[in-house]
């Protein structure tokens, strides 16, 4: 007992619980999560109140407070949830309203597994034949520089990666304790995780007037001004931009990469909305691919960890928590620790590492499940059919739906200007694509 | 540019990396995770040798390091796969092959998950539905002590809970950072997490002599000696314990929990193996259980939380990351963090979640997958039917089994020494019996 008062209070029954609001870590209480925040709460109220009844409004909360694309209505990719149902009911690999391809995925994903098993847990960096497949992905996006498996650490969503990383390179105290740099307005899981790990939080603003684009004078003058109190070691980009949509640039992200080495930081490249770029004139060049490209001394300098997710993009499978980092230049023995870090929490959810590997490894022409995968994705049968006619063999048609059809009915629109002997030769093409197209996706 | 120097050792090419060793987080280097460490990372490389056919003393690793039963060949529980399988891939709720039961738990599930898939994010602290089947679940568990939904929380597996209860109580600095009494032997993952918040470690001894007993008096050592350069606020028990699988007495946690009390200390109590107790005349008695059959002060006054997983007892599905823990005593201002926590992480993995559903809400008596899951339990056929004849009949055979018999022949044995009256009732009621079983199980 620690003393005399309390004793007395004791055995008045009116003693303070040992862990309050008071007594807690007080850097879990400074942590804001608007994205889940009290508005998200209330919503939650609100829906309960309407199932029990309550006249409001409005007879339905609708959800656009965080990107989780199913909890809308959007259906899940068939392929990914026949081969994950394969994975874990391997009894279904007998079954013939399965396709081969999806059988011959799951096999494979079995005999990388402990045991053959998903329930058993993985290497801690995640299943070896997942970050090589990873990597091997990561190659074709960025024109085949080289990715190395060692360098791709799975995680439970981007979110755990981002938070290992910046766990890692947080130290010191007072004016040397570590600056980390993050885009205002920005994700708040950086904010959040600053908040946890008692990090100092260094705000530059994007500029709203230019698109919520990235200036390097505004890095410039947020990093000179964080100087006097913290020792800035890390410059945080989420590209695409979240919440803003911004699409950085390939010479903005040059301007960006210069920065930071000179500047000696860390840079972290938040880059799950990789796959949602639509606008005209857009695209997505990747933070790896460019400081590559930039050459010495930046290409063997400069330290980057790039994070993605199985949650964003075409496929949206929040729920299954899978993710993963590529570090770049990365020391060896920094990456033991970061192995050593991720060891203690046993490994990231198998089916998230499975959903990781569909992801890199997805259907491919002439297997059976091709011609559906690409239609889930968006791109209905006609338009399907008549860009494979243009690449196979340079005829040029309009697929049915621009014009307007009947649902579930596809059709074509072709002009019949060109002259006989043309014409002749296009239909006789045309013939043969047809019968081949039928035969290989139907 | 911070200096000259600096500029000099740029233009040489040769500067520092930002993230070294030396600048990392010296909390995340003092971390050590024995279980995943070094003896695991050479077993893996021996494993790449026997692969590439190295000559060795043996022809392959058995891993004996981490409690991961399908990694050692397990097969995984039928009923819990298909549930998982159809919650994935709903088309299979149509197919005939899937028992009745299990589509009736998969449709429950999906209608209790975000636009009805598993792949949309979940509430942070877990599906609402998932939470009050757990809560039924351990007040079955412990005789009809209440459990309040409200104070569940599911997570990554066991261990995100434990170290999210260990991140909230740790505080202060110096003499004042918060001391926390693990046993030793330990599961390593207390050890890693104190030091990765660099929170004060307490140890305490198991008694060897004893069968790794939990002595009070020992404690009172350990915290005695603690108080002199920190501040001791929590106690873990591991019980069943691991490494050392001892099963407290009620007695001793009768004990433990007054120790607790009277020192003031949050207790954490590590319950994962609860499904795990073989030995005879040992049982497992739950802390909640204990501390609230014990009345006034504790029950109203000790904080506790107690942990569960789906990765080991009967289930032993790691790869899932399922978790929870029930909170009990917790300041509801306290909760509230603990859930904004939680929601920085998003929400644990989705199929885990569903997994812990099932652990708590098995195959009843009467539905198709009963026998099934009862005999995949490790039960034989045989043992069953004479559990159910004597639980339904009160007649008292001997299973086959215990004689010996052929593979997938079932047997029982019965002596005829009863008086021809009650034999004749005795074998009527078998009959009947016999004709109901097998109509309910076949």
């Amino acid at each position: 007992m620690a003393n005399k008062n309390m004793k007395q209070q004791v055995m008045n029954g009116i003693r303070d619980k040992v862990l309050t609001l008071d007594t807690m870590n007080q850097s879990v209480k400074n942590i804001e999560y608007a994205v889940r925040g009290p508005i998200l709460l209330r919503a939650m109220e609100l829906e309960r109140e309407l199932q029990q009844g309550v006249k409001k409004p409005f007879t339905e909360i609708i959800r656009a407070n965080i990107g989780d694309a199913q909890a809308m209505g959007q259906k899940p990719i068939t392929f990914m949830r026949q081969v994950l149902a394969l994975c874990q009911y391997p009894d279904l690999l007998s079954s013939p309203s399965f396709p081969e391809d999806a059988k011959k995925r799951a096999m494979r994903i079995l005999q990388s597994c402990e045991g053959h098993s998903t329930g058993s847990y993985s290497a801690s960096a995640g299943i070896q034949m997942i970050r090589e497949d990873v990597a091997r992905y990561i190659e074709h996006r960025d024109g085949g520089i080289a990715s190395d498996p060692d360098n791709i650490f799975l995680s439970t969503g981007a979110s755990s990666a981002i938070m290992a990383v910046l766990n890692l390179l947080v130290s010191g105290k007072g004016k040397t304790r570590t600056g980390v740099m993050i885009p205002i307005p920005q994700y708040p899981l950086y904010s959040a995780t600053l908040a946890e790990f008692d990090a100092v939080q260094i705000n530059y603003y994007l500029n709203e007037e230019h698109y919520w684009g990235l200036d390097v004078a505004e890095l410039q003058r947020a990093l000179e001004q964080a100087k006097a109190h913290c020792q800035p070691q890390v410059l945080c980009v989420i590209n695409p931009g979240n919440p803003t949509g911004q699409v950085l640039s390939r010479e903005n992200i040059e301007a960006v990469i210069r920065f930071a080495y000179e500047e000696h930081l860390f840079l972290m490249a938040d880059e799950v909305y990789q796959d949602n770029v639509y606008a005209e004139g857009s695209q997505f060049h990747s933070f790896k691919k460019v400081l590559m490209e930039m050459g010495s001394p930046y290409a063997q300098q400069l330290q980057l960890a790039s994070f993605h997710s199985c949650s964003k993009g075409y496929m949206g499978e929040c729920g299954f928590r899978g993710g993963y980092t590529e570090v770049v230049n990365m020391d060896p023995a920094v990456k033991q620790q970061m192995l050593k870090f991720q060891s203690v929490r046993l490994c990231p959810p198998v089916l998230g590492q499975i959903l990781i590997d569909i992801v890199t490894n997805p259907p491919q022409p002439g297997e059976p499940s091709y011609q559906q995968f690409q239609q889930e994705l968006g791109q209905p049968a006609d338009m399907f059919f008549c860009i494979q006619l243009l690449e196979e063999t340079g005829i040029c048609v309009v697929p049915g739906s621009g014009f307007g059809q009947k649902d579930g009915t596809y059709h074509f629109r072709m002009t019949i200007l060109p002259p006989l002997e043309k014409l002749k030769i296009l239909l006789e093409k045309l013939n043969q694509f047809y019968a081949k197209f039928t035969q290989e996706y139907s």
